[in-house]
């Protein structure tokens, strides 16, 4: 049996056996459920500690496993039994047919301290350390989690601070790393105002890298550009194209990551990284030009499919692309690298404001359903399970 | 200077310094013009072989550098200066800016007698035999060539035999390498009753790998099955999508090759591909099953754009595939293993029945470059410049 040890009054919780978790459950006659159930906290094995969670984001990426296809609309919170409900289309449960009937946990992130660690001087170390981590079960107030799946920040950063230290932030940098290790030397990114953008452009211009940011708005255009961006392109406007292809000669960029995935848009880089590349052609280039130029989609914004014309040669990729398997093909000290870089940069390449803390229960409630699933700019939530 | 050795009285050629040579022009005044030149024949270096061409394929993808856009219904061919007149819409000039106002040679590939060669031993012992080439400037009567670029056939074996032995045969060989290379252990193929898809069925049953052909008729489904094909479906008939997940199904195929391009069939065959992939999934499934399902774009049948769902996970990957691109990643000894396989099998597995024999002369004439355009299921021209 593992002891389960503490340093600090304060954080001494050795009665804890049970937490309180949020699960998701859709049933095969077609109702979601999210439900606040009281569940067993195991011990940690040797390498395992226990976080207090006191700080799980709400990201758009939760939406989908939280909610699934349901009606929100119709959504009804049960403050007596503290559940949520909501109908499904039941046509749509053969596409979801992996998660049917089953209660799942939610939350992909969060960040909390160390109440508890395994025998294992590894995790004994972190006692009472702020902590982020990735489990996806984190809107919970306790979790036990793996010693090398916990970035470890350092003293005087808080939970608050420390809640996104991994879906935005090793995106951008493995965005970076992709760069480096396929042997392109500037980026394209589109859908380039998000969080993950303002990270990412902070990352390339203290790298000296060059990037291309796509975004919809004039706006953004004014925000990235405040903030020390060269290349900024509205899409919407007439002389997209044009600008494309002026940027992407200027940077030789032959990498995009596409947060969009419907459209034209992957069509339109690659048209344009093609153009630059068989610009000082001759003769008949048949297959255009010999580099390659390569689109990561790793979003979804766009639901309608991606239209190409494969007017680029012959020499190009497009793929999907995914944080945690692309973390899977690095080696642990990279990986181990990484997490120092966002724990040391957390208040300023990856600093993050939150407008709202909201407690599990009122994470539950339509009202605010409604509001954090809309996803508007400068609403962003995190779940404080400790309240 | 390098000595032109040679060795059989019947193939001296020692007084040769020029030949014919066909040839492909598209002005800026938006006019296309094939014509029979007198070109000088370099003498061969060290490491060169001159052969005189017997036979070189009017292959699909000969026509596009030969023609280009050109109208060739309003084409003309006059008789005293051996010249085919074609007009050419100027709005495309654009598009074909790389070789406007360029004379290039033409054919990609061809075989016939290497008639005189460069110093070294490599070079000199390829005097008189059959060779297969492929230069890219192939409808001549003679060519100088390095000896690493020759498959050098058998005894016994014909110029019309060994004509073909390079976009074809390497094209499925290599298509093979690739599935073994990128850790594949099956094969989905698309147009795959053409020539090449006759010779990838035949390399598969003869090394037991899984093959699921991807038709549009019922004859080609005949024709297959008749040569063993195990798995022959057609993507016309109502059950396609269901036949398509079986077969991936029983096959395990995460790899496709795809030469048609347009339409939605690559779609298509990524999620039969991630249904397979996630048929025992529990839980949220929301990136899709983990391996990797890769489509490669070898042809351009149809010119529509690709329209791809996404609805199959985030690991995919779509990209152009070329031969030459793929051949230029392999070492020289394995490059040197492909082209004996090809020499050896080339009356098998690689056999190809030729229709027509035509001249130089012949190959500029409006009413057979009706026919050979036309790429007509058993109409299949090869010039002979000899004649």
């Amino acid at each position: 049996m593992t002891t389960l040890v503490t340093i600090n009054p304060l954080i001494c919780e050795k009665k804890m056996t049970t937490t309180k978790q949020l699960f998701t459950h859709i049933s095969s006659d077609a109702f979601l459920t999210i439900s606040l159930d009281e569940v067993d906290v195991p011990a940690p094995k040797p390498h395992e500690v226990i976080v207090k969670i006191e700080a799980a984001p709400i990201n758009p990426s939760d939406m989908w496993p939280m909610f699934g296809p349901a009606n929100l609309a119709d959504a009804t919170f049960d403050a007596s039994s503290n559940k949520l409900s909501a109908p499904v289309h039941p046509g749509i449960l053969s596409r979801i047919r992996s998660r049917v009937d089953q209660k799942l946990p939610i939350g992909n992130e969060g960040a909390g301290t160390v109440v508890a660690a395994g025998d294992s001087p590894q995790a004994q170390a972190l006692m009472g350390k702020t902590v982020g981590v990735l489990t996806g079960a984190t809107y919970t107030q306790h979790c036990c989690v793996p010693v090398q799946a916990c970035i470890v920040h350092n003293e005087g950063t808080s939970a608050r601070q420390a809640a996104s230290s991994f879906v935005n932030p090793l995106t951008a940098l493995c965005m970076v790393e992709t760069m480096c290790r396929e042997g392109h030397t500037a980026l394209v990114h589109t859908a380039a105002a998000s969080s993950l953008g303002v990270m990412l452009n902070k990352i390339c211009i203290a790298q000296g890298i060059s990037l291309v940011n796509i975004v919809r708005k004039q706006e953004q255009v004014d925000m990235l550009s405040d903030l020390g961006a060269k290349y900024v392109l509205n899409s919407t406007s007439e002389s997209f194209k044009k600008d494309l292809y002026k940027a992407i000669k200027e940077t030789g960029a032959t990498l995009a990551f596409d947060a969009i995935g419907g459209g034209n848009l992957v069509s339109d880089i690659l048209s344009a990284m093609e153009a630059v590349g068989s610009k000082d052609a001759t003769g008949f280039n048949t297959y255009g030009s010999a580099e390659n130029k390569q689109i990561y989609v790793y979003g979804n914004l766009d639901f309608t499919p991606t239209v190409l014309n494969r007017a680029y040669g012959m020499t190009w990729n497009i793929g999907g692309w995914l944080l945690m398997r692309f973390l899977g093909s690095l080696e642990v000290k990279d990986v181990l690298a990484l997490h120092k870089r966002v724990a040391d940069e957390i208040n300023t390449t990856f600093a993050l404001e939150f407008s709202n803390e909201i407690s599990l229960i009122d994470a539950m409630k339509p009202k605010n359903i409604t509001r954090y699933n809309a996803k508007k700019t400068g609403e962003k939530f995190f779940i404080n399970p400790s309240l």
